[in-house]
């Protein structure tokens, strides 16, 4: 693994001591919320934030904030925006039926649509609540209308499913909403607790570059594979109607993929061919240049602060973005 | 319609004058907020709002403001309030299954389980967003907890399912988390803006005695019908599993009760039959009284407060338990 493209681990590692201390009092606060609510809530919100990956919305806010803030708001307040993210994807699995999230059985699965819904929305409730006990009433509306976006994005995602013809203008709006304002979120909140209101413009930018990024590149990922890396099968998008960027690029080229009915592409099989096809169209190195653009952007208008805070928001940016190379 | 039942409309009208000006301005909030986020949302989340019932909850937090206190920041909590319980609805009926609420068809009858979850989540975070506009972080910290309850108790109910042995206090727990917790937050967000601290407890106190009577009633009206009067099915709540105190009381006086498989209960027909059977037992009639008798408790109790403010807190106390009489 190279300086140029390091895990999330090592990220947390190199970006300043307080960087490990704080995203292990995230992990402890997100065990802690997960076991305060009798044994159910313990199992499957247990499960659900044990898969939320790789918290990269929590180390977001942690370098936002750098090593002066108050390390216990700080904690708090990526516990809080990781929350909102882990209800999110309980109900994204509730959404597509998903049976597996990053190759774990999800709450879904193991419980039922009922108590996946309920647990989203205990989950959700639990961000708020965190959020209060330290932040003020503008950190809460910071947090609340990104979680109204997130929400927008997702009916929005619905509303355009099984149309191949949408924009790429409408593709990144439901990407402004369902990904990077949560992004934004983090980095917003991670300013306000550390280098203050000068910086929060910039590090809202940054964090909206670093999410639109993320997101394209995980629709790349969606198409390019393979499964044992993203955890999930190819072409699934696909196959529940989203239209993602390297189709929308990928049908310019391919007259056969802009004759495709979406609604023709129902198994697994099927949706491989397709992946592939728009493999060969040559859409994916596209995209995903155009996300390595948003990263390099990202980091060289970051707003002025330390070096080792700018270092440390560097090597984020890089890690984001470290799984697709 | 006597003084001592009278409808939640002549209670607002009746509470004192800015009791119906408050309300009309929590309606304009709710109308804005469901139309501010494009076509889809203010088709979904109107048609909740619209169907969202008689507005209890804002209705105890206006009067347990009282008068005097800031009529902005009490309508802005009281549209909070309203939309936790409209967000929890719509996420019900995706619970549930169910094609109609209060006679209209719900969100996930004409949009779908994936519109209807994310709907719901939108509502959600809009109450803190509308909660945070005026209110400070220990205000949101009253209402993310109450929605953390109001999940749990969802939870609680879904692992409950089907069990007729369910005791007493299991049910009253549930009662607390599911119903009561919410009505507790909008008396508590009264007090905060009205007559402030001293009262907090009283009136948090006052809104779960209500809270659970309202859930009682309830539960005894899923027993006693009629449905053109409640919106919904006879014995919803036995097809679902759903076990309330009309059936723990009944299964005690009734033998062939108490050996029931619910799972047995599988079509309105013999849901029917087994509500004719509880109802045949007294029980409904035993769980009403307690239910009356909540409502007198928290009447008698209510703190030092002047007597138009107490007068309306009776007037709304009677209102909550009207339709049932």
């Amino acid at each position: 693994m190279s300086a140029a493209a390091p895990t999330v681990e090592a990220v947390v590692a190199a970006a300043g001591s307080h960087v490990p201390r704080l995203m292990a009092q995230v992990e402890e606060r997100l065990t802690a919320l997960a076991g305060g609510h009798g044994p159910l809530l313990s199992r499957h919100a247990g499960d659900t934030i044990a898969a939320g990956g790789k918290r990269l919305r929590p180390l977001l806010l942690i370098v936002s904030a750098g090593e002066a803030a108050p390390g216990e708001r700080v904690a708090a307040a990526a516990a809080a925006v990781e929350l909102v993210h882990s209800a999110t994807l309980v109900h994204d699995d509730v959404l597509d039926d998903a049976a597996l999230r990053r190759g774990r059985p999800t709450v879904l699965a193991t419980a039922g649509r009922a108590m996946a819904t309920a647990t989203g929305d205990l989950l959700f409730s639990r961000a708020f609540a965190e959020l209060a006990r330290g932040g003020d009433a503008a950190d809460l509306r910071i947090l609340s209308s990104a979680a109204s976006d997130l929400a927008r994005g997702e009916l929005l995602q619905r509303a355009d499913a099984w149309d191949a013809e949408i924009s790429e203008a409408r593709y990144r709006l439901r990407c402004e909403l369902k990904t990077a304002r949560l992004f934004q979120a983090a980095c917003r909140l991670g300013a306000r607790l550390g280098p203050g209101v000068a910086a929060e413009e910039a590090l809202d930018e940054f964090g909206r570059r670093i999410g639109l990024a993320f997101q394209l590149l995980d629709d790349v990922l969606d198409v390019s594979g393979p499964p044992e890396r993203t955890g999930k099968t190819r072409g699934t998008d696909l196959l529940d109607g989203t239209v993602t960027l390297p189709l929308i690029r990928a049908r310019r080229r391919d007259p056969a993929l802009a004759r495709l009915n979406l609604r023709s592409v129902r198994d697994p099989t099927r949706a491989q061919e397709v992946c592939e096809a728009i493999a060969a169209t040559g859409a994916l190195d596209e995209v995903r240049t155009a996300a390595l653009e948003l990263v390099r952007d990202a980091k060289a208008q970051l707003p002025q602060l330390g070096p080792a805070q700018c270092r440390a928001l560097h090597l984020v940016a890089d890690g984001v973005v470290e799984r697709y190379r």
